[in-house]
């Protein structure tokens, strides 16, 4: 069933109104607007140079203090170890990243993933999976289930892992668990998508009704996405594991969504947890006021994203 | 006098010719050589891509394991501070990036100089000093002098103290120490210049003889980059704060100078090393085969660095 704190949690900042945001929360949306501004302007913008931007998106999130790092492959996939000081080894955060299957990097994610890993009290390892264009689905998933495979082999238990991510890399967490159900393996013990980018027919509400307050994520930005990661329309766009709207979530281990209420992509996390709770999935959603896509970037930096992550850690603890 | 056991290694490693540099070593040159290209090819390259690219500088460095980080503002500059686990937290790094002035991070050499507080057992303050073009000097300088004034203010000695940097950090971990004599402040014990950049009328016959094999700094961009820290002419190349080759330099601390020998900018480095032993401070030089601009970055990744980077461990602890 779908949790009601964060519902109501939700209701009570809604009370505030556009306003309510904190100061310090704008400097995502300033971000976000800096990159579309350089989109915009630069009409044949070249993958790589958008890659080079979107490892920026470490930019808002202030170093978590108390967390050491280390670079290694696990089950061919390189990535960063995030590893905060007297955290429980035995617990392992298998982080994707978001930008579209196409951008972002451990990077870009090192300090996000050292927030949350730091208050679940836990490590984790932010892959750098093969991205797309040049690697469109399935290598995605593919390298998330090598990461988990390796792992178990490892002797880490399943139910000790976590699949978490955002944006595409929310849609990778999902996928990851369901993947693994395919092949009858063990399943890891909770999955958290923070603004999971699903859909990819562009069929969700919030792409219109936010288009006015998201800054970042457009219709045309999704669709050159698509694009890359369903390799120019050979994939076709309900492949389970690829637009997880469309995938059986029977048996898909506690999951906790997010989303920020000013984003377009807000109800593909809100048509999620609707699915999966349907499919008896034990499901918590988290929607908030005002804040843009994937808000958790602004830890250390700004309240809703350390009222959030606070959040997931009461949630990780509890049975 | 200028050290020679630097000299020693360089002229050992020189048997082995331009095959003699590692494998590893490749990374930082294929860098290099990408950011050329997409200059090259970007005749409009605004600051704003030229910063963005150049904060993939991190990129040829492995995380340094067991070190923390933590963000603040000291003496009204902001940074990021290194803290490996275990490090003397009396001794300070004071960590000026490179990038002409203009570009490059406390991010973009955050792993730089956790590798090489790590080394030495202390810790490291990279700042986030104002860049040129909208800061034209002495605004680097005097952040730098900012930073070692409210450092001494909260008790630290000033001969725990080591002005360090790279490339125009270089011109600065020089500069700095200078400005303080000027103004009688207690000096910093040591100084540390990595391929330092100083000369701001591009006189040094390396530009010329090296132009071939260095994949990153031509005569045109640092004609850019002079531009704009001298304020489009207005401020004198000879200026002996903004161009150390031009200042008197007796008087200043202990001093680790090197460069790549396949560097335009070597002959910077050479010239410092001989002006500062003529000064009869206490210089070591190392020019090491083969290597690019800042080779540094490939501390934990390739060997060339990190055996630098015990050299200056080694010199560090001398007396």
């Amino acid at each position: 069933m779908t949790d009601t704190t964060a519902t109501t949690a939700t209701t009570a900042s809604a009370g505030s109104g556009a306003s309510g945001a904190s100061a310090e929360s704008d400097a995502l949306r300033a971000l976000y607007a800096d990159w579309t501004a350089i989109i915009s302007t630069t009409p044949d913008l070249t993958t790589r140079l958008f890659r080079s931007i979107f490892d920026e998106w470490h930019q808002p999130t202030r170093e978590p203090e108390d967390v050491t790092y280390a670079e290694e492959t696990v089950g061919g996939v390189p990535g960063i170890w995030t590893l905060p000081v007297g955290a429980d080894r035995t617990q392992v955060l298998v982080y994707t990243h978001g930008g579209g299957f196409a951008v972002g990097s451990a990077a870009s994610h090192r300090k996000l993933a050292g927030h949350v890993a730091k208050a679940l009290g836990v490590t984790a390892f932010v892959l750098d999976y093969r991205r797309a264009p040049e690697h469109p689905h399935p290598a995605q998933v593919e390298d998330g289930v090598a990461v988990v495979d390796a792992l178990v082999d490892r002797g880490v238990r399943p139910e000790d892992i976590t699949t978490i991510g955002d944006s595409a890399g929310g849609n990778l967490a999902v996928a990851i668990p369901l993947a693994l159900r395919e092949r009858g393996r063990p399943l890891p013990g909770r999955v958290i998508a923070f603004s999971p980018w699903l859909d990819m027919e562009n069929t969700g509400e919030s792409l219109v009704t936010n288009a006015a307050t998201d800054a970042l994520v457009t219709v045309p930005l999704l669709e050159s996405m698509i694009a890359g990661v369903l390799a120019e329309g050979r994939i076709h766009p309900r492949t389970p594991l690829a637009n997880p709207l469309h995938a059986d979530l029977a048996g898909l281990p506690r999951l906790y969504v997010n989303a920020g209420d000013a984003e377009t992509l807000r109800d593909d996390a809100v048509r999620l947890a609707a699915r999966a709770e349907a499919a008896g999935v034990d499901v918590t959603l988290s929607v908030v006021d005002d804040m843009q896509h994937v808000f958790p970037f602004l830890a250390g930096a700004a309240p809703e994203a350390d009222d959030e992550i606070a959040a997931i850690a009461a949630w990780y603890r509890r049975a």
